[in-house]
């Protein structure tokens, strides 16, 4: 593999395991901890990336499922790949489609080989297997791409989820020998759902793997927030310290700072612009209906202290105004500053890391205050 | 009144009677001839004023009936009025609402006082007189206010087109009474339907108010664009040369060249905005459907002389894609680049009538070529 990418640690909070860090990619670096936004098909709904530019996003995630589906890993690497396909020119992850091909897709059938499914778009029957998810990631061109994983459900049996966990390592091997390119990185995914001796077997047999990068997949599958924490707080220690370490498909405030207390760097979340375009926004760590009356007729910013274009140049009340009007501008402005949100929560909490006040300045966030 | 407003008058074209000039407003100029986009209810749909900005569009026109309806006009004026509360810092425009109140609206009773109608919003009965209508448009601030018109449908016959150009008059009058803002400039409307002899009786007994503008109205209501082109010829040069005339609800490539050669200066339309939202592109003066297959591989911009964010960064393939995938973010890109194409061509006309080359360069157009 060639150098294109490397992770250098710069500070490690003296009381947690957090630790802030530069990741390098092809397409320039990541400063972690951060929160990456999710670009399911290849955009940021209702965002431009010069607006996603403005909310201080590094990394932009993309599904492979979704983009196999429509419009196809040909037609996106016809068109020089992802990046400049969608006008992204920072870097870029992708997903395996595991994820979704376990928890969006009918008639799925899994074996050793892969999984076969019924695309949901025209019923033609899919097979998804190792080799063929990472072909289709190295057509999509993002510069970090993910293993093809078995994701059970919650809940499952210590049985089940080892079957499931022993399947993905199996289906690891197979990844790193389908996959060609030397300027992407595939990351390893550890599974082993809620059971501590399976995540900790699972990151130990990943750990084996030279990766530029680890990740914990499988939470955020319907387990209580509790159960998220203890898995994280067991995993993530065991996966490689000179290495970006990613927690899958979390990004809520409370989830992401206890992650990065237990040596977590990157995150992805849809809910930014999920919640927009329920016409939700996301201040200080609330969640707020902007069609609530209360905001009908107040002319402050959705959260002054935020430097987003929606907060510099537009009130609660004109928000609140487009929801009620059905104006889809809304779905855009919110998610402008939600993205911003998440973001900046992740950049305060590298600056403190890097002046090692983590553990101080964020103890009521960690439930030590 | 006072001085917030002039028009000066740069260039004469030698063959037709277009008209080079610059609007002065109280929130910057405008450069005619030119294109004004619509922001219906305090935005331009799926577009931000950052974004708009780019597109080089200077006036900008927003709704009275609709803001009227919601948010409603004291909620505005309580955000510090129309730019303030949406963000934009140019020059705007509201109508008067007549023409929604003819159009749109159920259980419309007109008489000499008013019309009253049934509000489609909440069922409560509504009453808009010319008094109503100034004090709504005074309330929400914009820089040009139109006068309360009475825009009989077509087809209509001479008789009762001349009922409503005879009460258009009578209205004008108590428009002028009641406005009471020097910083807004009031523009009275001709109406006379399809009928040369009320058209003129009309725009001869309005250029007797002083205004700092003049408009065309009840034009585009239905009736075949030669009687359009034939309307606009015989009034727009009996409106006072040394003002600014704004023909109402026009924006397509041919009638605004051809308006622009009868002498009219200012154009608003929804259409770069609608067609958007229905997947159609308008490219030098074509209509593209941009979900047709054939721009699935088209790895070209919308139009590569176009210098618009959109034609700067994105492919054809790629906003097909967007269309297809019910990406909210294709009707952003598209709007884009529709209100640019317009502005652009208005503006190209512009620079055509101040170097003297614009019955040549568009006797295309014009009909001459």
């Amino acid at each position: 593999m060639g150098s294109h990418f490397s992770y250098t640690c710069q500070a490690r909070c003296c009381v947690t395991k957090a630790r802030a860090g530069v990741f390098h990619t092809p397409h320039g670096v990541v400063e972690t901890p951060r929160f990456m936004p999710v670009g399911t098909l290849a955009n940021v709904k209702t965002v431009t990336p010069a607006q996603l530019r403005g909310t201080g996003a590094q990394m932009v995630l993309a599904n492979t499922y979704h983009l196999h589906l429509q419009p196809g890993e040909d037609l996106v690497a016809e068109a020089g790949g992802l990046h400049r396909f969608m006008g992204w020119d920072g870097p870029m992850l992708t997903d395996s489609g595991g994820f979704q091909v376990f928890s969006l897709s009918e008639m799925r059938q899994i074996s050793d080989e892969g999984v076969t499914f019924r695309s949901p778009r025209d019923g033609k029957i899919i097979q998804i297997t190792p080799e063929r998810s990472i072909q289709i990631q190295n057509a999509l061109g993002a510069d970090v791409i993910m293993a093809f994983d078995e994701c059970p459900p919650h809940p499952a049996t210590w049985d089940e989820v080892k079957r499931a966990t022993d399947r993905t390592m199996r289906w690891l091997e197979r990844c790193f020998v389908a996959h060609t390119r030397t300027d992407q990185a595939l990351f390893p995914i550890v599974q082993g759902g809620v059971y501590p001796d399976l995540r900790q077997e699972a990151a130990e047999a990943i750990a084996q793997y030279e990766a530029f990068g680890y990740a914990i997949g499988g939470v955020s599958v319907g387990e209580p927030p509790e159960l998220i924490e203890k898995i994280v707080q067991v995993t993530a220690p065991l996966l490689p310290e000179d290495k970006p370490r990613y927690l899958m498909g979390v990004g809520t405030h409370k989830e992401m700072v206890r992650a990065i207390a237990a040596g977590v760097d990157l995150f992805d979340c849809v809910i930014p612009t999920r919640l927009a375009r329920h016409g939700a926004a996301l201040v200080q760590g609330d969640r707020w209906n902007l069609k609530n009356n209360r905001f009908r007729r107040d002319f402050t910013p959705l959260d002054d202290t935020c430097p987003c274009y929606t907060c510099q140049n537009f009130t609660r009340a004109y928000i609140s105004h487009l929801l009620h009007a059905r104006e889809i501008l809304a779905f855009t402005l919110i998610s402008i500053h939600n993205i911003t949100e998440l973001v900046r929560f992740t950049q305060r909490i590298r600056e403190a890391i890097l002046g090692d006040r983590f553990a101080v300045e964020f103890a009521e966030w960690l439930g030590h205050g």
